[in-house]
């Protein structure tokens, strides 16, 4: 393993050239080792970036980090909530695959029995095969129970509220009905009982949110430090900007956007320490970034909620304002600087970062993942042409090339009711990228090719047992 | 007037230190006679560029000048249809002063016999008082008979078609129709019978609107090119991408969005061409470039027209879609880099240029405009902080702050049903991006107050005479 202690400078120069010219660069040799930060908010909306094109909220770090490096603008997560959102980053499989979806419960609760099952293979127990120090700061949400904590999944060491931080609500209003009666409201700390946990251990309860995004940036850079002179993997899930929102006071009532602006621009700062901390290290150059979101944004809290931008819909449903997500891939000398257009998802995570630390991905069971990397590294096509929308444990719409083929929708306010349509319909996500014109009628042999589709990928699924409807034991 | 021929090598590192540090930079000291070049799209939506959030259409020069230069995301055109927010840009007037809002007709067309009166004043007259070169290239749509053609309004020289490039329709299907059957149509050049221009003669007829940006640009750099030892003032009002859409052979089929991709996509190459010019010819340093849209998307046109990215509805409507524009200036050495929250408009390139070319706006008249330099140079703040939406000769909203009243409706589709609402609707445009959530109820003072403004307003607005209304005489 190497970390070209020496080639920041180089390095400096060549990004200035790339600014200037738009051009790739001339990659480095690329490290068998390299570190891996993912860094996953929850429930910011593809349109919540500057970068991806909100009017009022500024990121600047995150701009920049769009533009040293990729933007991804179709890029998916594997279900348009949390828990199987998260099951599926952290191991390359549709949570139909492991029980991490359920036709029951939309996600894990303080009073769930179940979680991840140990026999998955995640990101940390493979990159620990290698050696990787590993860590996870942040919202776990995939079993609470001491089976279930990162680590009995591959983590070292972990610090961070183990699930939404919206759970264990402890007396005071309800949130939307305070927002809709004044959008400047501020949620009081002792209103949501949720832990905070070293380890396997409660350090402080009711966990102080105020400053769980600093706190969780702070504890990522000590791991960072610590960690400098061997490969890393750092999963940091922030439980912003879930609501209930909470900022630090440098932060709070400095964004325009109201309460959520003023937690996004926490998020995008924090970021910045991060990359900073990784340049300070000259570790820059053999650290790939990601940057991406759980879910698309949760609409139904209005003003307190994000926005997808130009995506139809958000959290909760199939529609793209549900499961895109803004995403930005940054390895300064190896990731040419550019936008991307093609399809990629947490999902291929594991085969891109087995591939990158030239490891061979579990090979014992059935992946949904793709390897990225010549797509990342050197403008070649992505291997991914193909997504399913599955939620709830059901199939509800694929995505092959440009086209998606709805067979079950919600309405498209999020958990809004769920219908399935008197026919499948058929969008073309690239002519009409908000998903307004249905095509089913003129395009009838493309429908039938989509339905095709879907029944070989449903013959290759075999249910696992619903994990989250176990129910705590007593 | 300096055209400082030897700062490019100086500049070109001084833009590098920039994209690594993005701090502002030490500006060289201002020409008094800067060249202004006004590039104009009709119907380009906000979320239509990379930088604004498109997640399909390619603009890399368009993107590139965001980072270099200015990004405005609360940018506004006076009207949202095409001749009163030329007039408005033109004269830094609202059109009702000057009559070239209607309440009977939209805007202009082959059978109108009016156009801007000879006495507003316009940039170009305003800007050749100082010897500025001024040219027009592209779309005049302010009057097509002799009296009003634009080189009777300061203009030294015209190229282009004298109004909307889906005029004088001659035969062939209805574009509406042949495009909801099937959206890859491409139309027929002969069908749209517009004439293109040189000076006041008719030199081709149909245009021929496959070339037709490429065109534009071609005679924009040769404009250029014969007037760099001098100030110049570059009025470039493309015609693309209103409908019908063309495109060059280069551009056809190459987009991912479709047509409406192609013909941005070649308009973002063709603004590259313009700032490759200005660099070649080392006036960049001394050359202030303004990117930007005649009004929203035309939604009626399904993917034949653009997007409003997050804003709501498109042209035709006093919804945010309909008046704010994608907008971008560029100035290298002068502008910092960096996203701009604060307001402007089109309006203001009256003050703003006089203030950068010291010259004084004209004073016998009321203007529309503020001088937008402060914000633009030295991040100061923004002396806009109110804007009217006016459309067909009718005060319908006013912005003050990041609070918008609405009292007259659009249905959110261009062109629909008029409704005034039973009551003044109210938004909070910074918190509620997307005008959702209706305030009026909550904050009858703030209703109160911005009925005052409006008051104020309608009291200092003396309406000319409607020059759309006036036919052709025989």
């Amino acid at each position: 393993m190497s970390h070209f202690p020496h080639a920041s400078l180089k390095f400096a120069l060549t990004i200035s050239l790339i600014a200037i010219h738009a051009d790739f660069l001339q990659a480095d040799p690329v490290s068998s080792s390299p570190n891996f930060v993912v860094i996953f908010c929850d429930d910011l909306g593809w349109g919540d970036l500057g970068c991806f094109g909100n009017p009022i909220i500024r990121t600047p770090r995150l701009d920049r980090l769009a533009s040293e490096g990729q933007k991804w603008t179709q890029f998916y997560v594997a279900a348009p909530v949390c828990t199987p959102s998260r099951a599926a980053l952290l191991t390359g499989r549709y949570p139909i695959r492991n029980g991490m979806t359920s036709a029951k419960r939309g996600v894990l609760f303080p009073d769930s029995g179940g979680g991840l099952p140990d026999r998955e293979i995640t990101l940390a127990e493979m990159l620990k095969a290698k050696n990787y120090a590993t860590a996870i700061v942040g919202k776990w949400h995939l079993g609470h129970l001491p089976q279930y904590l990162p680590t009995q999944q591959g983590f070292d060491q972990y610090f961070g509220i183990p699930y939404s931080n919206d759970m264990d609500k402890s007396g005071g209003p309800g949130y939307r009905a305070e927002i809709v009666k004044d959008d400047s409201y501020y949620p009081e700390i002792q209103h949501y009982n949720v832990p905070l946990m070293r380890g396997t251990d409660i350090i402080e309860r009711p966990a102080d949110q105020n400053s769980i995004t600093r706190r969780y940036t702070d504890e990522a850079i000590s791991f960072i430090r610590a960690n400098q002179n061997r490969p890393f993997f750092l999963y940091l899930p922030h439980n912003m900007p879930h609501i209930p929102l909470f900022a630090s006071a440098e932060f709070r009532g400095k964004s325009a956007r109201g309460l959520y602006g003023d937690v996004v621009e926490e998020i995008d700062f924090n970021v910045g320490r991060i990359i900073d901390t990784l340049r300070e290290l000259k570790i820059d150059n053999n650290t790939m970034v990601v940057f991406t979101s759980d879910n698309g944004p949760w609409l139904s809290f209005d003003t307190h909620g994000g926005s997808a931008g130009p995506l139809r819909a958000g959290k909760g449903t199939t529609f793209e304002g549900g499961q895109r997500v803004p995403t930005i891939f940054w390895w300064p000398g190896q990731i040419p600087p550019g936008v991307q257009h093609q399809l990629g998802s947490t999902l291929d995570f594991m085969a891109t970062f087995a591939s990158l630390a030239d490891i061979k991905p579990p090979t014992d069971r059935k992946l949904d993942s793709y390897d990225l990397s010549p797509a990342l590294l050197k403008h070649q096509p992505s291997p991914r042409t193909e997504f399913f929308y599955w939620t709830n444990a059901e199939l509800h719409a694929v995505r092959s090339g440009p086209w998606k083929l709805h067979v079950k929708i919600r309405e498209p306010v999020n958990y809004g009711k769920e219908v399935t349509p008197t026919a499948p319909e058929l969008y073309h996500l690239e002519h009409d990228i908000s998903e307004k014109y249905n095509l089913a009628n003129k395009h009838p042999d493309i429908v039938a090719k989509l339905l095709e589709i879907i029944k070989s990928h449903k013959a290759d699924i075999e249910p696992h047992e619903d994990m989250l409807a176990i129910p705590l034991s007593n």
